[in-house]
């Protein structure tokens, strides 16, 4: 059904559009983050791609994963980071983020702000892995 | 390979990213248009669907046209307005605009300012068809 969804954003400042339920990023407990939910704005039956939009509060983060899929991030709102692999880029609106397949990666909001952004993906893909020990120890000791 | 592309706006205001080209929106005389440019913000050869942004000058317009695959547009700038077959909505910055297969349609930006939107398609997918005269008539009637 064709259609105007409007942008609506809340009184909080949170982004928000009409007819697009709020969700939960991942289950709670499956694995680290804080504070990021998830809507899902474009995902038509007859195509292969998905658009989807995170959005972190002040001071949260997403977890730190990686996949085989390439990832394709836009910045909506706001200012954060983002880690790949073992380096750190500062990232503000509209910038956008590829990060290579089976690269480790992490989206982090500023302490004073949200950070919301789209992510392109296709309908097929795998799910994220998470790091073992090993994993993080030439992460943590690079920043 | 992994990148962060900055948001780096001309000085006019339109949007632009680093490393991102400006393209033609259709070869000239291919269709009738105004003041359309395309930049092409991912494509990743590993995922099924590509997300492009389009820029309509003040006074601009798409092409009236109709496909098979389900239009999805987010607005990332500016107001303007959506003919979706028979009716017309104003659109403004964040709106999603979800359109039927088959269902005509065009974009215009408003007089004084541009507009912008991201659209998500299927790397597969059918090329636009552009409306006859039989077509046009109960188009033009409605409005």
């Amino acid at each position: 059904m064709s259609s105007v969804r409007r942008f609506a954003p809340e009184s909080s400042g949170n982004f928000r559009w009409q007819e697009v339920d709020r969700l939960r990023y991942k289950d709670e407990g499956s694995a680290p983050f804080k504070d990021v939910t998830r809507q899902v704005l474009f995902a038509p039956p007859d195509q292969a791609g998905e658009l989807r939009y995170f959005e972190i509060a002040a001071g949260g983060y997403s977890t730190l994963e990686r996949h085989q899929h390439t990832h394709a991030v836009l910045i909506l709102r706001g200012r954060g980071a983002v880690r790949i692999g073992s380096e750190q880029h500062a990232i503000h609106e509209h910038d956008l983020v590829t990060i290579d397949p089976l690269t480790w990666h992490q989206f982090h909001a500023d302490a004073d702000g949200a950070l919301g952004f789209l992510c392109l993906v296709s309908r097929e893909r795998d799910r994220p892995q998470l790091p073992s020990a090993d994993d993080l120890a030439p992460l943590r000791g690079s920043t």
